[in-house]
């Protein structure tokens, strides 16, 4: 990589000639290949926008100029110009984020990655450059074309449009797809534009005919050129964007660095809202990208750089337990229909597609309008099941509560990549679900624990029809089946404590049940009896967990979502309205955001490891029994020569 | 009202005559300005759709064609139409709803005035009746043009232009305004739409004066014909909804009865999705409307029919206290600006706009938007505070979280309109956001009691720079100033319990002050000691809190907001992570929606009222002792000779 090596910073693009800048984006593609396959990442969107990063920091000088990318995960080719070529953990614990990093550069800014929100960013700096008058930084936005089929991006476009006088770029990365093909009426109209001949082409054409009769001719041929914007939209309908008041340079190939140094430099000097219309090829230069349909080179695990083929090959996954069933209930009954937000693959509803195609719906990067939609379709009698990764439905919070639930609609949503998700970093972790839907009234969600539970629970959910539910559930591989020993009201007993006078309630929720099974083998180590219950439909609380808990001297509540106003707090509430005022102890994750780092580790970091809940358990029994933490009670129990807290910890030392 | 008294349901409109309808809405006009001018109610914007509500139940057949309004404010002639007009306790307890109410009438559908959402709607519906193959069932969804310019919107025009055989009717209700003039680029594009020549005109024109030159004339006439599409876009650029896919028929006088049926026949026959785009007069036929450029007519008070005046002129309340307030700060800090999605007056910034005009950006009914420009306006070293109604920020939950706390960016949210509301119904009562923002990492949220609090934590809000913050206050008016006697950490005492032994820490929330301090006078009287703490930051929960509980033998929380993860939640958990298991008893809002009645009424119908909770503590204390509930405890303190529990019911008895 002789060229690469010797970008240490935007600048150091300057003086290279256009034949370097080539060799460039080739050393890069082969970079990106060679380092993605090791360590897994986002592929295909960065070798489609290799060029085109190129020109935007050999055109405007970041960091004065902000250079702002939609869904981040197209930031690598960024990091690489901008000082960053060690991606050896990329997406690692330590390494590169997986997205733009503040803290990691002065030349990132926008670090989630929920699609559709650069163009709002880059609306709110435009106008602090305007009111303090930093007429010499300029603003220029990345967003991809399945991007603007979100509603907040229209939102942005509508108010970016309003100011005429306020310079933004609006770069088109338009590569026909998000996850999936675009869909909908803005994408036939960016092919529109794709295909269309061009407005100066026409121009040069209608003068060559209206010339050749001077009567009329000339007349009319100055009547269209003044009207050159009505002109344009005939021939070139990039109407949309110009009817909203954006300039519109394009289409651009997105390939060619001196054609879009030129439009964009074009673009910079114009001194208000334009939108550049660039043509990319997602996966561009990697063949086996290229080849694949079902776009799986979005993202990837390690994969052999030749031949692109995955590494290693995981067991069964939450995802495909959940598509495999929907198959099935799409098959027993009709009136089931899938709604994805531009997801279909990575949600699992490909085999429902290919089986039913006329019942699934995408709907574009577009929560909101998934959620009203299916509204709307289950007040028609059909009930929807809408598939979306749990980050992803905060979007759509208001509709869940005010379409949804309001109007008592039977609609299912299936959170996929629910709680730690881990690599993916602090907006992809789905630690938020179970709390903020506890508001929502009539909602019922559940938290499977294992395959099983996630086809039974589904079963229960789409039988609702008066109700919204929820089925929310891990990211990756799905554990052994972990069986039932008894039944108390709607809820699971996976371990009967041994005693008629057990010592704690320990409430296991989703995923978490085998780690909490070990808690109670290490509680039960030190003599403290533990009945383990899965509730399996956490919202609302199950009537018999007052009771229950009345039997025990502590409750103890674990869970894969954050802490604050989750499933603990309810049961907490639960019990207090019951008048149940055994103390309660509520595990999940703390109220931060989260670094990137494998599940496992950010598990560890956190304290959601059976030892290190098994060691607070015991101090908080033992304080119970007035002995110092450290000290196990005898409470006429078999007590062991060794305290507690040291037992736990000689499993596992504590990390947080 | 001769002929509106004969009006029972939509059929009987199709036996009068064209002069009869016209009869018909004067009559429709005069009721409403009589009866809403008497309640109370939205008035501007059902004065503007009369002759298109008339002209949409002759042409559809409700309710086996569904007719559904966006923002269902301006359904008051709809109901008219459909069998309802005793509106005598218009939005009152028992009376009809302010909107769509599936429990009124088959003819209604969307019960929440959140805009945006009827395309979304209509979308669903329409896919239900496709893949049912309900080929006679019609939907048509009315939407204005302020609610076009929310995300949403665009989202479900995306995907109904997406299927050109699924009929759906859009009637675009276009009088320029939403709450405040219609913003944007869409608003500029509806604007060209509404002062075109038209398409048939020019086409007239341009083959008379090419026919007058044969030889290149026909065929260049016929070439501009044979690309009828792009013509019309030369001419009237309806462009932006055609090269979505979406047919456009307009503009139409939408006080022409006829034109209005004539256009709305042609689009439930065209057999795919079509745009009908209709002129409308905000306020139309009442001068105090017209002649009102603030819109305050929009909804109203009680009024005099003649003037328009407002009948009750109440005394300051919250939002113009905020608004003063805001006025002053803007002039001390430059860097300060305002947001509001498309309420300027409602939520108390017209003084800041008229003052400092360029430091205040409507987004349009954009909430989304709104939070993420902040975001982006933060990051360049601007301070946003974006006004909003507690109920709307729901929309912006996502980007609260991922956009303005992930990136520590410093925006202030006023939440106006929070907790209950009351006589509009469910889906405005702000009673969700300190339950869903609780979650959020970093976020600050006030709860100011009284005006003086308002301002100082208004302050305080804006001084946090690495941080989202939020100001929540109530509705209406505001009472009088509630004095600290005293400081523990960050919290205003507001009751000391005069006794070093005290029973009850009663933590008050906002607004609730004088009924906490109430509530503590009430068990005074029952020999119960009752500190009243004000944490006017309620969260992070302050460190003093845990402390200050341990000294009390119960703690009860009062908010007014979901009990459900609220405020009480929070502290419940502080709590538990302290280590302070004092018995803990939280009073809300329960979770369910709540039908429209006065704020009093609606909150004597939950609890939230003095003599109820004091009964409850009563009991709770009466328990803590042993006693049963309807016994006062005698723990060294004066007994007295009646049961706390009779006591408090002879002020008011319980209603929940």
């Amino acid at each position: 990589m002789p060229l690469l090596t010797r970008i240490r910073g935007p600048r150091d693009l300057d003086r290279l000639t256009l034949e370097e800048l080539d060799q460039l984006a080739g050393e890069i593609r082969t970079f990106l290949v060679d380092a993605v396959s090791k360590t897994g990442g986002h592929l295909g969107p960065n070798l489609g926008v290799v060029e085109l990063t190129i020109a935007l920091h050999r055109v405007f000088e970041s960091p004065k100029d902000k250079v702002l990318w939609d869904t981040g995960h197209q930031s690598y080719v960024h990091k690489l110009l901008t000082g960053r070529q060690d991606f050896s953990k990329l997406k690692m614990k330590g390494g590169l984020s997986g997205y733009p990093s503040q803290a990691e550069s002065e030349h990132d800014v926008i670090e989630n990655s929920h699609a559709s929100t650069v163009l709002g960013w880059a609306d709110g700096i435009a106008k602090a450059n305007q009111l303090m008058k930093r007429d010499d930084s300029h603003v220029v936005a990345v967003i991809g074309d399945g991007a603007l089929t979100g509603g907040m991006a229209w939102e942005a476009l509508n108010n970016i449009a309003d100011a005429k006088d306020r310079p933004l770029v609006i770069v088109v990365n338009d590569n026909e797809r998000s996850y999936a093909p675009t869909i909908g009426g803005l994408a036939n109209h960016l092919a529109t534009l794709r295909t269309t001949d061009g407005y100066e082409r026409f121009l040069a054409r209608t003068r060559d005919l209206l010339e050749r009769t001077p009567v009329v001719g000339r007349p009319l041929y100055d009547t269209l050129h003044g009207a050159k914007k009505g002109l344009k939209d005939f021939i070139a309908p990039q109407g949309m964007f110009e009817d909203l008041g954006l300039k519109y340079v394009g289409p651009i190939d997105g390939h060619d660095i001196e054609a879009l140094e030129s439009a964009l430099a074009r673009a910079k000097r114009f001194g208000g809202p334009v939108i550049v219309h660039c043509l990319t090829e997602k996966g561009r230069g990697y063949q086996p990208a290229l080849q694949d349909e079902a776009d799986r080179f979005h993202a990837v695990g390690k994969i052999h750089p030749d031949t692109g083929l995955p590494i290693a090959t995981s067991g069964a996954d939450w995802t495909s337990v959940f598509g495999d069933e929907m198959v099935k209930l799409g098959e027993e009954r009709e009136d089931i229909v899938a709604i994805t937000a531009a997801m279909l693959q990575p949600v699992g509803l490909d085999r429902f597609a290919k089986r039913f195609p006329e019942r699934v719906y995408d709907v574009g990067i577009a929560e909101q309008h998934g959620a009203v939609s299916a509204a709307g379709l289950a007040h028609a009698g059909v009930h929807p099941v809408f598939a979306v990764y749990a980050t992803f439905l905060n979007r759509a919070f208001d509709q869940v509560l005010m379409d949804v639930a309001l109007h008592k609609c039977g609609v299912t949503f299936v959170l996929d990549r629910a709680g730690v998700t881990g690599t993916d970093g602090a907006s992809h972790n789905g630690m938020w679900d179970m709390s903020i839907l506890q508001v929502v009234p009539g909602l019922r969600l559940a938290a499977p624990r294992d395959a099983d539970q996630v086809r039974a629970q589904l079963r229960e959910a789409v039988a609702v029809e008066d109700a919204p539910t929820v089925v929310r559930f891990s990211k990756g591989a799905v554990g052994p089946a972990v069986p039932a020993v008894g039944r108390v009201g709607g809820m699971d007993v996976l371990r009967e404590p041994g005693t008629d006078t057990p010592d704690v309630l320990l409430v296991s929720v989703g995923a978490l049940a085998p780690m909490c099974l070990e808690v109670a083998a290490l509680l039960d180590r030190q003599g403290i009896s533990t009945t383990v219950v899965d509730p399996r439909w956490v919202k609302p609380v199950d009537e018999a967990m007052a009771p229950l808990a009345a039997k025990h001297r502590v409750v103890v509540t674990v869970e894969d979502n954050s802490r604050v106003g989750g499933v603990g707090s309810a049961i907490a509430q639960a019990l207090r309205d019951a008048g149940v005022d055994v103390p309660l102890r509520d595990f999940g994750i703390p109220p931060r955001f989260l670094d990137h780092a494998s599940r496992a580790e950010v598990l560890a970091e956190i304290g959601l490891t059976a030892p290190d809940i098994a060691r607070q358990v015991t101090g908080l029994v033992a304080k119970l029994d007035g002995l110092p933490p450290s000290r196990l009670r005898s409470s006429g129990r078999t007590p062991t020569e060794r305290s507690a807290a040291d037992a736990v910890d000689s499993v596992q030392p504590a990390r947080d």
